[in-house]
């Protein structure tokens, strides 16, 4: 059997017909579901798997190469690793997902992937702490407000940061078990944080397993745009998965898993080694760089 | 976060057009894949991906619950178990799949799904020889041909035959390494072949994983009819993966995995204990089976 070509194919109505029969079959056999929303989603979830099979035209070749890509998939996921968020994200069904949770609201700062590499139980740091825990990387002090879309302080609000260091990597790809550029603060009483952490620097996502080949065998980059992972939650709040973004990173274009959004891109500005830091931390004679990002939640339920 | 109602969501126009340009976005970065073929069958996996996630709200908690069960369905497969071949079994991908490779050709033998329990260099018998090899159960006598769509006789034609035994197991489910109820031969110079195999009987798929508990959660048996797997190959005719049914088997409604076709039910006779065996095997006092399965490949390219 050869693979089935580009080109559409020409289905007599007689042979649709045999294919939508198994689709009805499948929706059917949904049907008994007590809980109505996983039967929705299920009975969805078949008659669009089923028309992507019929649209494509799919090959027995094919299908026995998903099945073996979604094999090595779950072989290579692990406590440390996991394959199928990558997968979802480079198909832009994490950023998709996304979008369908965190509508815009006022001017309520905007969510972007989660990505795999948020650890629960992260240290907690005081204001004005250092996340790095002996990462490798420039200074960066990072400072802002949380406050509501009434533009009232959120006091208390619980910050996760979270970044790889300068050569690319996060602590959880370390074979060792560092917990390192990572941390979590709370907001004063006047909804302010700040912190030390790390310039962030472009660095390509695991790309020596099933997902790293799906990008090479379609031509695209593993690339991720630098970037600085915040979860931000407080009580009545709609909890805030974002990054920050580098301006003049020249990877905003082409992020391997589209989670870029202008509103995003903030100006991490560099100081001349010799710059007095912010709280009087001696920085020797390195160069360090500050940006603030001020975090508007939007009301729960919304 | 409380997961989306079953009802229907008005999305504003608005966030309709952010939804979508999410979408284009990983559409346009597949754009450069230089494999057509690739292109197309990622680019309409994404659509239909991402229309799912649209179509249904898919909560942000739903999409962990995926990762999850993605995740629980690579650990537990493995050179012996195929959870994922499973999966698609019970969404009636596998039969779509079928449907759309296996066109209707004239009077040929219709396919069904190829399941997960197939094993390459499976023992060779000869013609009238016993599949069995310790497999439990009532020995059934197997007979027919193998012709081409225009009557002619098909010698030589490779027939692969494995099935469970009458404690519905296959021989890979078992801890030890035993090959038992499966076997394959070839058709004589007229494309006849016959052997001794095993009575089929109702089983379960394996139901102890993330699909069977799939299964549960959606009021869904794992039951799969009675039934026994051919593969027929042969030079220049359409490979064949089928099974044969058996007529009567209350299962034939209700398959876990959609695979029942009406040309595919057979009658299988059930024979007095001392009724003379048609090789004149001794059964002693054992009652046994017979049934005819004449087999019609479409020519390959169909």
């Amino acid at each position: 059997m050869t693979d089935a070509a580009v080109t559409t194919v020409a289905v007599s109505h007689e042979q649709q017909e045999r294919e939508a029969e198994i689709t009805r079959q499948v929706l059917h056999a949904f049907g008994d579901c007590a809980d109505p929303r996983l039967r929705q989603v299920l009975q969805c979830l078949v008659r669009h798997l089923h028309a992507f099979i019929r649209e494509v035209r799919l090959t027995e070749r094919e299908w026995s190469k998903g099945i073996e890509f979604l094999t090595r998939t779950g072989h290579i996921t692990d406590d440390r690793r996991q394959e199928f968020i990558l997968l979802s994200d480079v198909l832009g069904a994490s950023m998709q997902t996304v979008a369908v949770n965190n509508e815009a609201y006022g001017d309520a700062t905007e969510a972007t992937v989660f990505g795999p590499f948020f650890v629960e139980d992260s240290p907690e740091i005081a204001l004005g702490g250092d996340i790095a825990f002996g990462a490798a990387g420039q200074p960066c002090w990072v400072e802002g407000t949380v406050t509501d879309s009434a533009g009232k302080p959120v006091p208390g609000a619980r910050i996760e940061v979270w970044e790889a260091d300068e050569d690319g990597f996060y602590d959880t790809q370390y074979d060792d078990d560092r917990t390192a550029a990572r941390a979590h603060l709370f907001t004063d009483s006047e909804g302010r944080y700040c912190f030390w952490g790390l310039t962030p620097t472009p660095y390509p996502i695991p790309h020596d397993g099933p997902v790293g080949r799906l990008l090479a065998a379609t031509g695209r980059s593993p690339m991720r745009a630098s970037h600085l992972h915040f979860m931000v939650s407080a009580p009545a709040l709609r909890t805030l998965v974002t990054h920050i973004f580098v301006r003049g990173d020249e990877l905003l274009e082409s992020d391997a898993v589209f989670g870029v959004k202008e509103s995003l891109v903030k100006d991490f500005r560099i100081q001349q080694p010799g710059t007095p830091s912010p709280d009087g931390r001696d920085l020797a004679d390195q160069a360090w760089s500050r940006v603030r990002f001020d975090i508007v939640l939007a009301p729960d339920g919304t």
